[in-house]
């Protein structure tokens, strides 16, 4: 490989008497979603403004008091949501949006129209510093791109001033920081603070982006502890760091700079953002709360969390992430699975005891989670179930469909008290759901079609009673509900429908999978059907359905 | 959250004079896979004894020296797997397996048996020294914990001693070893090298597991050097470490550690291992690369190594996984764009050129990807086509047609220069492949089932004759496929099938996909239908692929 022709792209760092490896985390920092603005931005289909407020209501649940929400002079959905925020009066007293602006005066002045109103709200001003910045995109040099901060932070000032009534602060980033001359760093940043004017009553924000990751974390903490140095009038400023993860180490960064001295973490839930995404603040804030620390934000139903995020950005968590993956708390060694069995013994029998586990960092429970020693052939998690009817059996299930199938293996896996094999699972998913022939059994079935319009006719048995039955519809499926709804009077519809090879060719066997909505009973169930012709296999899908529906009754 | 239930796991480390913030990484350290074993039992399904040889030749061409390959006395499986290695002779001379093994006699024993006929060969010891488990677990004192160790080291020499012919190594890993008292685990490491005897002539490997993240990353590099100096013997020991990712900081702890001394990292191929993974030695051997350092793997193919981690682990890649996601090298910001596209020109023109750009630590293409600035309407990956095709018009498509559809996509992109809307998408879908009635076209169709025979009769349009067909088969699709050949004269059969509903009721539309085989020129073509009614629907499919496949011959 050609490693020749890369080179380090951070600057050396003049730190004397180093002090951030002697200390140690003691207190959770101010945090700072940027989740609706530098990860809504880099997702394929951004948020709708509908779904950014829901998103905003749910991180406001989370405890975030300071959320970053847009760049509202970009464009008019980003300034809607601005306005739909405070006109609804959809922040709480103790929250801050945040709003990101460049320093150009028609840009300032939209920001400022768009803040009308809000109670708290900070300023986010940004231009970029870097050494290849300022040669290659905006061929400045260092004194004009200071000169360009300062005038921003003053142009920013003067409009603000007088029009805006509520408790406005002030964030400066210089951007691409991690690629910036320290000193440079420190030069720019303090003569932003010589117009924006920190005070007691007037903190500004310092915010220190690792807007590419480019060295390992202990490069930043340097970094860090450089700038707390050299900046003038520290006390009254919130340091903040805003680390991305190029390199896989967002969250070891940001957790080496709050050792450096940062006060203030932006990043977003399990870590969405351009490119390789940003800090994981989920991560960071539960790595404090294992070692005793009070993470400040509700994280006590991680599975919701998830929910929302995936539901939103439209991204999968990683089985393997950290606190959050189905796998965080699967144990397959033996040796591992005795072992936090003995230790869960020990210490988990009361809530006034000290958690200490070889193999877990944290009590599951305490997030919404369960421990589950699972062995390759017992599954409790939908993973593993999933992978075992998919790899083995050939079966692709609905979402849903394997939701509820997976509790009940868990239930046969608790009830027989040990684990299951593969073929155990296979068969408990053929018993429950599969050409179901009770009450009802179909004898014969015929269908005619004639372009759109099908009748199928069928002789049910059931109770030992033989009837025939008959329906018209859209399709043989459609048919067949009209003409069993008539014959059992019960009101139900299809409501989820999938269909799939069992294996590459046009002879193999199809299995179907359908969901009937009982509308008497409020209540939905599951049948399929698996068959080498697909519309018998669809027949037995919903005569399944209506059996279970039928027995549940 | 209950936060006070919690403790700091590790124990105070007493380093003085603390180097290892003032080191840089400067070259590669011995990388040692340890996907075979701590990768592989963590698996739902675990891999095969045939997959594992595959996983193994796939390893050795990364460009891995050595390689752990399991643990041979737990079972019959895992012994055969080294048996066949070294019997079908498919370890290469500068290749070194790595087996893992506890301390009893018949263990051993076998461990030895495995290993008859390995040229070099690392033989693996480890036992637990944390402070929980010998209290918890073992119920043992420091002493007989370390005596413990003493004893299995004695063991394995004795045994090995004149059995093995071939360059037999030792390892020894005081597991749990962060959660290990620093002076009693270099105590218990001295006394079992005591008996390893290390020389010039036989290095032994000191392996130092964050057998479960505890600490902030640079708490880890603490523990890595106070060992590195409180080690008998620290010339000709080998310091390995190997890192659990419980905090979401594997990387950042395996590079700080190198900082700290470590010659060799223990990790996997994105990594894969038990709970949260381990060390994904990929992402730090690209960090190393991208800073001018060699890396000692050949890293050129990252897809491929994607494919075979996916294949074998049956584990996905997270979209925004350092380096390797698919969103990786995505720029979604206009002013990203711009400044990557100025950095480009200027640097990525000659090869002998220094790679420097403000939002890429890598040229993609050094490892078989490619930049893409992607906008949100114009999707030049699967993922984002993917998105839009889910998301904004309910079309799930299989992947191989996805793979298909998305290569259209981009050649679309290419050839317009500018960007798609979701909407050019969904056309371009719909044209290419949606109810495609060229040449061919139904104008009627009929199909009578009776139990699995169906007979199916059609109307059918060509070149504006119209002829009747028919065919009999063991469902409709099945039947026209018959009919189909016989009035075509064309040898072809489906070789997949999918079908969902578009949206979830029985009155909704359905969406099918076929892909046709033409065996008289090797070749297969995708078609969709798109109708209410589900038959319809999957004949419209399958004639859009023959339309598709005559438009072709």
């Amino acid at each position: 490989m050609n490693y020749k022709k890369y080179q380090k792209m951070y600057h050396p760092i003049p730190l004397e008497d180093r002090q951030w490896p002697n200390n140690e985390i003691t207190h959770a920092p101010i945090w700072c979603s940027v989740d609706l603005r530098d990860g809504n931005q880099a997702l394929y289909s951004p948020m709708t403004t509908e779904e950014k407020i829901e998103f905003f209501k749910f991180l406001v649940k989370l405890g975030f008091k300071e959320i970053e929400v847009g760049f509202p002079a970009a464009s008019h959905t980003e300034f809607e949501f601005v306005r739909r925020l405070i006109d609804e009066n959809l922040i709480p007293d103790d929250v801050t949006i945040q709003v990101l602006t460049q320093a150009r005066e028609h840009i300032i002045k939209k920001t400022v129209e768009a803040l009308k109103g809000a109670k708290n709200a900070i300023i986010h001003l940004y231009n970029s510093t870097s050494t290849l910045q300022r040669e290659v995109v905006f061929r400045k040099s260092k004194e004009e791109i200071k000169q360009l901060a300062v005038d921003g932070a003053k142009l920013v000032m003067s409009l603000v001033d007088g029009q805006l009534d509520g408790n406005i602060r002030f964030e400066y980033s210089p951007e691409s920081f991690t690629c910036t001359e320290p000193d440079y760093a420190a030069e720019v940043t303090n003569a932003v603070l010589d117009v924006f004017k920190p005070s007691e009553t007037n903190k500004v924000i310092v915010n220190l982006p690792s807007t590419i990751e480019v060295a390992t974390a202990n490069v930043y903490a340097d970094q860090i502890e450089y700038m707390c140095k050299h900046l003038n009038n520290r006390e009254h400023l919130v340091i903040s760091v805003h680390a991305h993860n190029d390199r896989g180490t967002g969250v070891a960064s940001s957790e080496l700079a709050l050792l450096a001295g940062a006060d203030r973490v932006e990043g977003t839930i399990f870590g969405n953002g351009e490119r390789t995404g940003n800090t994981d603040v989920i991560t960071v804030a539960l790595n404090m709360f294992c070692q005793g620390i009070d993470p400040e934000l509700h994280l006590e139903n991680i599975d919701e969390i998830i929910e929302v995020y995936e539901k939103y950005n439209r991204l999968p968590i990683n089985p393997r992430h950290p606190y959050a993956g189905e796998m965080a708390y699967v144990a397959f060694s033996g040796s591992h699975q005795d072992a936090i069995k003995k230790s869960m013994d020990k210490f988990g029998s009361s809530p006034s005891n000290k958690w200490a586990n070889p193999y877990l960092t944290i009590d599951p429970t305490d997030i919404g989670r369960k421990y589950e020693p699972i062995l390759i052939n017992s599954q409790s998690g939908k993973g593993g179930v999933s992978y075992i009817m998919e790899n083995k059996y050939g079966y692709t299930l609905p979402k849903p469909m394997l939701a509820e199938f997976s509790s009940l293996i868990t239930d046969m896996s608790d009830e027989k008290k040990t684990v299951l094999t593969n073929h155990e699972i296979h068969q408990a998913f053929k018993d429950t759901y599969v050409n179901v022939a009770e009450p009802i059994k179909t004898r014969f079935y015929r269908s005619t079609e004639e372009d759109d319009c099908t009748i199928l006719s069928a002789t049910i048995e059931k109770g030992g009673k033989v009837t025939s039955i008959e329906g018209k519809g859209n399709g043989p499926l459609d048919a067949l509900c009209n003409g069993l709804r008539q014959f059992l009077g019960q009101q139900f519809e299809i409501c989820n429908y999938t269909e799939h090879a069992l294996t590459r060719s046009s002879n193999s066997r199809a299995a179907t999978y359908i969901e009937i909505n009982d509308h008497n009973h409020h209540k939905t169930y599951w049948g399929a059907g698996v068959d080498a012709n697909i519309n018998t296999a669809s027949i037995y899908a919903l005569i399944s359905a209506v059996n279970r529906m039928l027995a549940d009754n």
